[in-house]
């Protein structure tokens, strides 16, 4: 594995990568400004290091636009509001652009009423729900998006797929420390991790994973035709992921669990028609209450309190959440970042579709970095 | 232990309960009112069954009016608000009365602006979270409640207490279900669960607790002194903590980890002065994007969705969260309750101070029951 990694893995200057996926996207048609603001958060997503939610995941949503199950040409509207929220439809426009869209729809409610909660319905996967949460961060607000999506998960007492992961993420403006943020499924892993485990022939943790009879395993070989994952610290992983599902989902009339089909295409045993994902994305003022002055010291308090707490044992700092991931981005755009051999395989198949003969890689240096 | 268990354990029914601590708080000098709803809150949790959070805490939380640190006497008061917010002064009246006013003002802004999000300084612990967020619940509206906490937690790379298990519930209306709710700690586990351990000599599950060097360890022995409680799902949990001492302590103005001084008097290196905690309480009009009877036919959807899914092999049922709670207070509400040990204890030490010489326990049956 170790060599195989290293033959697949690649290296790559974050505005390369944008280059190239911006073109990608020009030839399936979106319009320039959809394309490059689209580049621009799946590039991001990569520089921090998540490589699971960034360019890996354009080529199968590309697959959509030929299909009809989403729309280059379409933009999302508000079809009802009030003074602190909104719904949107996105007509399965470009779904990050959507997002993006609807998260400042929510900072533009939050600028009067200090909260805005806008949901979507009609849309398809966003990539990362951290990058619209820092949108708001970057406002001085703190901003949360979360969505639900097709069944993943089990849930306590049943066998098989019953919710999404549901992801939810927030961010907090930092004062001078950069934005705090969080992403997170709410399943115990991502579903990739058990795949990966698979193709390698490795046993997994337990508590990642149930069987066919809705008992943990730690064999992910019957994953995903069978089986399913565990949430995150049991009921409470199932309670968050119900509230998202509740809270994206329910209250905006996107499309439920088993009757959301999949945003990847051609998935057997899919409901037909677009994904019909609900999304949320909620700012909410930071210095409402107190004033921005006040809430920035309180925070800088709070994050000198945390990095200066004592270490344990082995341990030589204390992160921040999203720390490590604004560090990863701060190395990528002066060293290049080393994608993994997935999101390179991804994007060769994307090349490939689009008739583009160059990819931006350049050469591993000789310790494979 | 069985024994001692059996010997300690004590059934009363919750209406009995209720006259008891109603009439120990009034020796206490708290108003009729005050102590109504305190009883009502407090004995609805032990029905629940989360014996942790009822009428155990009372004896502890009482013992800090004569010493000043709570008021009698005091009102909550709004000091700022906006369409959709508002900033309470506690000044430390009884907690519990504080909290549910806040509730009452966050459905009462959310009943105009969608959303309501109510935050209190200068109070203190106020039982369950979960009581107060279906407050919203029963008024059609998706409740939260959470707030920060003096530090019993360790996060990840640290040694010792960092942050407090800050709490966070929800509750979501059931249409014809009863509201689904969730109410926990951050934490791994509760620190009751540690003590108990610990009392009973017992080693427990690795993922509960860090020693004093911050590394694992399955011997409760040193905690509380030393070592702190892990965070659920590890870095997951850190997050969340981190967000609800955002959203209930850093943006309204509360004490700050290890400046919260703890709301059990007499802590050794407790900050000095009463709690002040920050406690946050959010209304969601769950009908605002669709209408009430649209939220509330999805809902049930879901709810037999999730009832109805395939059974893991040896599960019988599958519950929403809350389910349990509310049927474990059905049967209480026919045939009492049992209080455990520890809940027996504090109950007959506040008979104690307050001099009241009889308990509303009955018999236990044969079989303990």
């Amino acid at each position: 594995m170790r060599v195989a990694e290293e033959m697949n893995s690649a290296r790559v200057f974050p505005s390369d990568l944008e280059s190239f996926v911006i073109e990608a996207m020009r030839r399936y048609g979106l319009r320039d400004e959809d394309a490059q603001l689209s580049a621009r958060i799946l590039v991001m997503t990569d520089s921090w290091g998540v490589h699971t939610h960034g360019t890996r995941q354009l080529r199968p949503l590309l697959k959509n636009f030929p299909l009809g199950r989403l729309k280059a040409d379409a933009t999302a509207e508000v079809i009802r509001e009030g003074v602190a929220w909104a719904l949107m439809d996105g007509h399965h426009a470009v779904p990050f652009v959507t997002a993006y869209s609807a998260m400042q729809l929510a900072i533009q409610k939050a600028r009067t009423a200090g909260i805005g909660y806008v949901s979507v319905i009609h849309t398809s996967h966003f990539g990362a729900a951290g990058y619209y949460a820092t949108l708001a961060a970057e406002q001085k607000m703190i901003g949360m998006a979360m969505c639900n999506a097709d069944p993943q998960m089990t849930i306590p007492g049943a066998r098989g797929k019953v919710l999404g992961t549901n992801p939810i993420a927030y961010a907090i403006p930092g004062g001078h420390n950069r934005p705090i943020f969080l992403d997170i499924a709410t399943s115990a892993v991502a579903a990739n991790k058990i795949i990966r485990a698979k193709l390698l022939g490795q046993p997994i943790p337990e508590g990642w994973l149930t069987d066919s009879e809705g008992r943990p395993t730690t064999d992910p070989g019957g994953f995903p035709e069978s089986g399913a994952l565990m949430p995150m610290a049991a009921h409470k992983g199932y309670g968050f992921a119900l509230l998202v599902e509740v809270l994206a989902g329910v209250m905006s009339g996107a499309a439920l669990t088993k009757e959301q089909p999949s945003w990847v295409t051609g998935v057997a045993g899919n409901p037909p028609g677009p994904a019909n994902q609900g999304q949320t994305f909620i700012a909410i003022d930071a210095g409402m209450m107190l004033s921005a002055d006040g809430f920035q010291e309180r925070i800088e308090w709070l994050a000198d309190y945390i990095h200066e707490s004592p270490k344990a044992s082995g341990s030589e700092r204390i992160y921040l959440p999203g720390e490590m991931e604004w560090e990863r981005r701060d190395r990528a755009l002066v060293e290049g970042m080393i994608l993994p051999p997935d999101v390179v395989d991804s994007l060769m198949g994307l090349a490939q579709d689009v008739g583009i003969e160059t990819l931006p890689f350049v050469a591993l240096t000789e310790n494979g970095k």
